[in-house]
């Protein structure tokens, strides 16, 4: 095969990513996409030839009036590891191509050294590939930015400055001999939204992960969003005015600020605060509706902004309940600017396992772009 | 010609814009756009065929080592009228198909209700109609949001409430038997910094056209970025505290509000209010920083949501001088969460004027968007 274009190469990627969601005959490829039929016909053969995607059985649409031949992805073209390292332990899992969950492992740092926490994440890459059939073929880091997703550098980590400054898919790719790339959680965590979650068939959201950072992926016509300098949808940084005084939004609302403030009323972690939201405990739904409000007037802000208005809340907003979500969603209604429709849902993919699964999804693209570019 | 593709017609569009900002041959062209020459061949001899473009004088490009054929847009292939509808007043222009201006003309409504406006604005088009050689193939407005610029109407515009539910683009097809469009004015104002202004090289970037509504156009990649329900970059709709109160930005610092806090120390215009700056009035100087505090505030917020770094100041921030834009950088440079480049310009194309030329650059497209989809 000639070197691909750049085109040829989107095109390809924008194929792949379609049947990621959803098995589809190369009609519907062409149209969903905006595609000629002569392209999707290019492009699905050189996935066949290279084993990545198959012919399945035949379909009815009845818009056509002939059967469909649907494409899938082959399951065994590849296998990937995703990781995702968290603040307080890595999580991982190993996919197919297909994006089938083969494993999954996590491991709770020792202590919060450099060291302690590259050897976490080598005892779970470790026991992930030496628990799976077949080789993997690749990794993928999701990890707090900011970070040089390029270079594959963690750059700034924000509260997670040990972590400063390291090249992490470089280690990986020395040690473990395949390619390795990394990605901002919060994007990964909208990837998994994207193929896992409640994006599946939408265009556009916003996906807002919540932990000690808050972070949010933007997805923009089915791709994510990009800043200029290797980020964006850092809402965690939005200035919000605290007693008159200028606050970044994740140091007065982040995972740990949040438990520093229920630890006055005695509640340690976010099970507990979960239960006692369950309870009805007065000063904490009290300070789940300040919450609520404070985070809601950011996404008000948010959605003003973009102009997109499906937003989903990952990460610790999911142990928040209901008394945040009803919380932030009549802020919304409060102040939304022009009256539409706004939906605002809890994530349901978990808080932690999210960002190994999405950095699993980010991996499937990148091998596949990886493997065209050759 | 057969019905075009919407990619061909994108395509089409996107090489028709890059003529609007510079003469380029069909290789800078295909380069540029990450087209194949191919294509690019194919749609600059569909222009050159409608008449919307011709070839230039030969160049000599070094890289290529042999002289290119420069392509132009053909001026007088079409004119078009680019209307600015401001809340005290009309300001309109009529352009060739390159952008040269061929009339302006301006009018202030006596009064304020729907009859005055209308009629002022069917005045200013009478006029420039009137006294343009040719007869105009177009018009287009801008105006204040919210509006629905795919039927032509203006919805719920903020601060401007007696033009609600206006179906301008039919009003004025109607009596004018031609085409024509509507869309927000922050959104114009970006793009006549886009083929005008110092936008003209820039992939992204953000203008901010403070009136008595603060908005701001995004340009993502080229393009203006349009939310879901048709408005998107209303960052005077982000919410700011005010002694422990959410208000919209436009409420605390719209042109309108800015002057009625002037007003407590005598200033009652924005002339007066640029003058007061320049001789550096004690009160004046402590006000315009404060705007640029909490005005910089936001743009930080909007620059780590979108991660675009470059912001064109616009509309009546022109009047505020250094000081003002002196403490928008320096809130900037504080906030920001990471260090990189941050350019913060004020626009140089004047505060009123800029809606219609940029209505007119859009109407240029919407043209030739329309002929070639016939």
């Amino acid at each position: 095969m000639n070197a691909i274009s750049s085109v040829g190469l989107r095109n390809s990627l924008r194929i792949f990513e379609t049947l990621m969601v959803k098995n589809a005959s190369r009609v519907e490829i062409a149209n969903e996409l905006d595609l000629t039929k002569t392209t999707v016909g290019e492009i699905t053969k050189n996935f066949i030839d290279l084993g990545f995607i198959r012919e399945k059985e035949k379909t009815h649409d009845s818009r056509i009036g002939k059967p469909q031949t649907l494409l899938e992805i082959v399951p065994d073209a590849f296998h990937v590891a995703g990781i995702g390292i968290l603040r307080k332990q890595v999580e991982g899992c190993i996919v197919d191509a297909d994006g089938k969950i083969l494993r999954r492992k996590s491991k709770y740092y020792k202590s919060f050294d450099y060291n302690s926490i590259i050897n976490s994440i080598f005892e779970v890459t470790d026991d992930l590939i030496a628990g799976n059939r077949d080789k993997i073929d690749a990794i993928a880091f999701g990890a707090p930015g900011t970070l040089d997703s390029k270079n594959g550098i963690i750059l700034k980590p924000a509260k997670f400055l040990e972590f400063e400054n390291v090249p992490l898919a470089k280690i990986f790719s020395d040690r473990y001999k395949v390619n390795a790339w990394i990605e901002n959680d919060a994007d990964v965590a909208a990837i998994a939204e994207k193929y896992y979650g409640k994006g599946k068939n939408l265009n556009s959201f916003i996906s807002i992960h919540m932990e000690e950072g808050i972070g949010s992926g933007i997805i923009l016509n089915g791709e994510i969003h990009h800043g200029e300098y290797g980020y964006a949808g850092e809402m965690g940084h939005f200035l919000v005015k605290d007693n008159g005084t200028f606050k970044y939004l994740e140091d007065l609302y982040g995972a740990d600020a949040i438990l520093e403030r229920t630890r006055m009323f005695g509640i340690p972690d976010f099970e507990s605060l979960k239960k006692a939201e369950k309870n009805k405990d007065k000063k904490v739904i009290e300070f789940l509706q300040e919450i609520g409000e404070e985070v809601g007037a950011v996404i008000v802000s948010m959605i003003h902004l973009t102009g997109i208005s499906t937003i989903f809340l990952g990460g610790k907003a999911t142990y928040l309940g209901n008394t945040f979500l009803n919380s932030v969603r009549s802020t919304i209604k409060k102040y939304l600017f022009y009256d539409h429709e706004v939906k605002v849902e809890l994530s349901t993919l978990g808080d932690a396992f999210v960002v190994a699964l999405g950095a699993s999804a980010h991996g499937r693209v990148k091998y596949v772009e990886k493997v065209l570019k050759k």
